[in-house]
């Protein structure tokens, strides 16, 4: 039986060997929840850049450029990190390049070694689920956390995928376990739970309740968000 | 009203600023519990000490010298690192040197730069809390993990130090609000669920059930165990 692990920062993924395995990188509110929305909203492919003057430079390549620091949209930039802006098929056929707080680095941690990157989101969970299931790959849940630390909304995914795949895996790490039992006990106030959060509130002093609702929206979309080369392209199931 | 956060790896602890704070360091299985059993039992200090050859030498220093890696006795120590050797004060009066694979090390991450540093255990949980309610500083529990990573019976003792103090303390800290959660949902049948956990597996492959017993009393003793100095001494209430 193939392995699953969570790790719980991007400052714990050296302690992973990646070699060989998927590696689904989350970062819930926002950016794997909007790179998935505007994947299903018919955008041709989004590329992560790490930081924000490379990012900013895609602009002259003929790239919509997002960017996101802190919560709020990058100076210059044409969109920020909400996955309604998506919505619509607003962006159909464009290439997004995209740089955010901790996704896009996350993503970058991930991609060096890993045999395959996947974007996790709650909107697309089901679906990744029944990917990684019919993949014969070890997998690595790599939560992107708030600037290296711990955060609670990409644990729950985390354990929310652990939990989907219980019988499929096996797995012998403490953050799966500890993950899936706390999604297992909130899963039906999620929102509720997350309330308490540092970057819930964070986001709520936004004025984004909008997205936090559309982001903890589960199993919106049948597909999965894949990194090929240096961009994210979805794969029907 | 003062602050507590949770930091879940000694690989994350550059991320908390300690100064002005009280560290409580906490490895269940078992560095700070037998610190904790010892001080109980009477020895005059305990020096944590992170490297084992610097521990070794201590010996013609007068101390004896306790040594552990990967949950087996160090070679050519007098002592591992079961918290039963210390009972019936079968060391009164003795000074104690010790190493462990991530207990000591993650002493010696916090000390260089917090105000006061204690071990935490479920053997003194109530001491511990009601010691930091009467002081008027900010709080970080770091749990020692398992090489770096997550580890679950160190997370929970977090979440059970941050629910006996809810309501003396605030937490804007996803680590607290996540290990506290886990800790209330688990804390009647700790054992039942830390024996899916992977650390525990590696203990009783060991053979040291009594000792995972034992480190999972709660309130045993009435005391707490401070670092003044380079020595860990015990403080009675």
């Amino acid at each position: 039986m193939n392995k699953i692990e969570v790790c719980l920062s991007p400052e714990l993924i050296h302690l992973h060997d990646l070699h060989g395995k998927i590696v689904v990188v989350v970062d819930i509110f926002r950016a794997t929840s909007t790179m998935v929305t505007g994947l299903a909203n018919k955008v041709t492919s989004i590329t992560p850049v790490a930081g924000l003057e490379a990012c900013r430079t895609m602009k002259s390549k003929g790239y919509i450029i997002a960017g996101e620091r802190n919560g709020q949209t990058a100076e210059g930039f044409e969109l920020g990190n909400s996955p309604l802006s998506y919505l619509n098929n607003g962006f159909e056929g464009k290439k997004i390049a995209v740089t955010t707080t901790n996704g896009t680095l996350t993503i970058e941690k991930s991609k060096a070694t890993a045999d395959e990157v996947l974007i996790g989101a709650f909107l697309n969970l089901q679906a990744t689920a029944t990917y990684l299931a019919q993949q014969n790959k070890d997998v690595v849940i790599h939560c992107a956390g708030w600037k290296g630390m711990f955060n609670l909304e990409d644990s729950l995914y985390a354990g929310a995928l652990v939990s989907v795949l219980d019988g499929q895996f096996e797995y012998d790490c403490d953050g799966a376990i500890a993950m899936k039992a706390l999604f297992e006990q909130h899963k039906d106030d999620l929102k509720g739970f997350l309330s308490q959060a540092s970057h819930a509130k964070r986001l709520q002093n936004h004025n984004i309740e909008a997205d936090i609702d559309f982001c903890l929206t589960m199993d919106e979309f049948n597909f999965i968000g894949k990194l090929q080369g240096e961009e994210l392209v979805k794969v029907a199931l």
